[in-house]
């Protein structure tokens, strides 16, 4: 398998943690957003992912351009250690975890993001960082109170093993680090990204163990 | 079960679009998002939903508080018909053509988005009406790309069954509409849009015939 990523990248950051805890090799292919005016935006990896985002998974003739639909057929594929419980109203719960962080935060943080807000909208760095913040603040406030208020929640997002719950909480949880948000009010998710973090297959998907990391 | 919904949420259409197509029946319960001070911002929707926003689906002693996680356990608990297809890598594709409009799309346009525009950055009507094309024409030529390119493509998204894509694709084209974006050049998305429409599942499902329209 080949992952085109970068190694800041959130999304990129969740399937490298799932490929990591199935045990799957692959080939790190770097895809620089800021380079060469931006990798992703060439026509040679727009014919791989239309989209023209990261990351993009290749697996023999399938090639998947979205992180969550990547993580679900690696489960499919490689069932074991499952990222989804075995129960319709547990994979929902998780599911739903993931996409607070997936579509509902993630989304309006992105880099193309930014700079629209940058360059479209002429908002200033104060303005974008409040930006960024207000949506992390929301998006992890609402996983805090699901988390918190649940007694499926246990040492990870749901019971005492990971899931796709927990991979897109860890990344999130690095932006949200990296631009200063204030999580002191989510002490369940900064517990559990805690525990994440001490799992070798979480520690080596982190941005600064990658190839193209600077 | 119970659907949480506003008429004119995308989010809530796909959910009532698949409860119509697996033959469900549903007890509808409208949240207004602009009536006294957005209903979804009460204490009491809070409780159900941490984040906010619509649709929820009651089951019995479940909730779930996100359109896909909804689908999908819908299509768990009731499988015919079938909303994804049986082999991984066509579930990959329709749930990456989904996942482009739910969550590389359809946040970005989102009511609080707009708001959020409007009030913190003061963008104008036009900013705004400009900010909601750009996300539409990237996101859904990008669904154009998948559909046109691909051999899987038949009178829906994927073959010749409504699938989760389709789902998130007829909603989408509709806010598009809406809001007077081109679609010239998508002709796959305008003839698939068209295809479902003429399903009863769909048509029942449109903002205009539910409850709480306007």
């Amino acid at each position: 398998m080949q992952l085109y990523s970068y190694f800041r990248s959130s999304a990129a950051y969740r399937v490298r943690i799932a490929l990591n805890l199935k045990g799957l090799s692959y080939e790190y292919l770097g895809v620089h957003l800021l380079k060469n005016g931006g990798e992703h935006l060439s026509d040679s990896y727009r014919d791989l992912n239309p989209s023209a985002l990261v990351p993009t998974l290749v697996d023999g003739d399938v090639s998947i351009g979205q992180s969550m639909a990547i993580i679900e057929y690696l489960d499919e594929t490689h069932p074991q250690p499952a990222l989804l419980p075995a129960d319709p109203a547990g994979r929902a719960r998780v599911r739903s975890i993931a996409q607070i962080i997936s579509c509902d935060t993630h989304p309006l943080n992105n880099l193309r993001v930014l700079k629209y807000l940058k360059h479209e909208l002429q908002a200033s760095d104060d303005a974008r960082n409040a930006w960024y913040r207000h949506w992390v603040t929301l998006g992890m406030g609402a996983v805090e109170s699901m988390l918190a208020g649940s007694s499926a929640t246990g040492k990870f997002c749901h019971g005492d093993t990971p899931s796709l719950a927990d991979l897109c909480l860890v990344p999130q949880v690095f932006n949200a680090r990296r631009l200063d948000c204030d999580l002191s009010a989510m002490p369940t998710v900064v517990r559990i990204d805690a525990a994440c973090r001490e799992i070798q297959a979480f520690d080596l998907a982190v941005p600064e163990k990658q190839p193209d990391a600077e």
